[in-house]
């Protein structure tokens, strides 16, 4: 796979919160490659409460890892 | 997207509970970004106890972070 | 909202815990603050091993902030 | 409630796991205090692995917290 | 219960993650103790994606404190 | 089993998330050890949203350790 990732470091807390949702989304795509697939299987959890609480809870665990990486952004 | 995190200090917990439902909701809006589909979706999960009860998960997740951040607000 | 939230800290592990419990509940009145819906629902979960186990899983995550919060309570 | 929880200092490992299985059912019992409805719920997950795979999910998140209290028992 | 834990301390990282499959499994013994309903049940979970998808979630969150405690192995 | 887990620490934070990957389907790997069968289930689970979410749901409470083990990448 191609070089994603070169750092945890970011200069905001919301491009800290971005970069936890390209971690969450490259956690699926390591299971599944295929853009295609990907595609179709978005189109059900954007329409799913369920799915979208859990891919929220997803995101939340990554940014807990991308704000302690960043000391929380304290000035 | 618009900017919509500054920081992760708040004056007090509470004000940090609501930044982490804030962050929760934003979770859910970078995959789902239409209000209309968000506001249906709602309706489902504002009535089902498992979905509530996940959603509070992820409150509780995204807390510890804002917790952190902030010392816990120790005096 | 009113002011329900004015400090991690807590004299004793046991109110710790019982706080914990009440950010899980306040996790999801914010997302339906509605009492009447609300105690329809707890007839619901209360009566499923499931709904009730994953309502510990959500105070066990607050509590692991709270805990940290007063330094687990060390003498 | 009763005093059911005074300390999370353990002496062993073992018994800091047990304790976070105490944990994980007083999270229960606070939602459902009734021992003949909880008899009835236990004899349904006792008997789920999906169920029991989420009661040890608790016990693990619990026993962060008490092992991290115990600084993890080291010597 | 007979003692089975008596350190979080191993040599190598992969002992501290099999130790976190142990710890794993005992959460789900200390709740249903009976070796013949855990063997039936095994057979299960053993070829459900899900189930053993959520197997792999107590093992990561063991394995969180195991290597914690084994200051995560740093030479 | 084989040695198949000799540290946590990676060079860089790409490798250390696929170092959680590789955690992750251990966890699998310990408790239905069959090639054939883990190949069966991959082909249900690639094609899930949800099973795909659980997974990367896994894979950062893993990521979490080995970035703590790597304290971050800081440089």
């Amino acid at each position: 796979m191609d070089t994603w990732l070169d750092s945890l470091i970011t200069d905001t807390p919301q491009q800290g919160f971005e970069l936890a949702i390209t971690l969450s989304r490259r956690g699926v795509k390591y299971t599944q490659p295929d853009p295609v697939v990907l595609k179709e299987l978005r189109a059900h959890y954007a329409n799913s409460a369920d799915a979208l609480t859990a891919a929220s809870h997803v995101v939340a665990v990554n940014f807990q890892t991308v704000a302690a990486a960043n000391n929380y952004w304290r000035k």
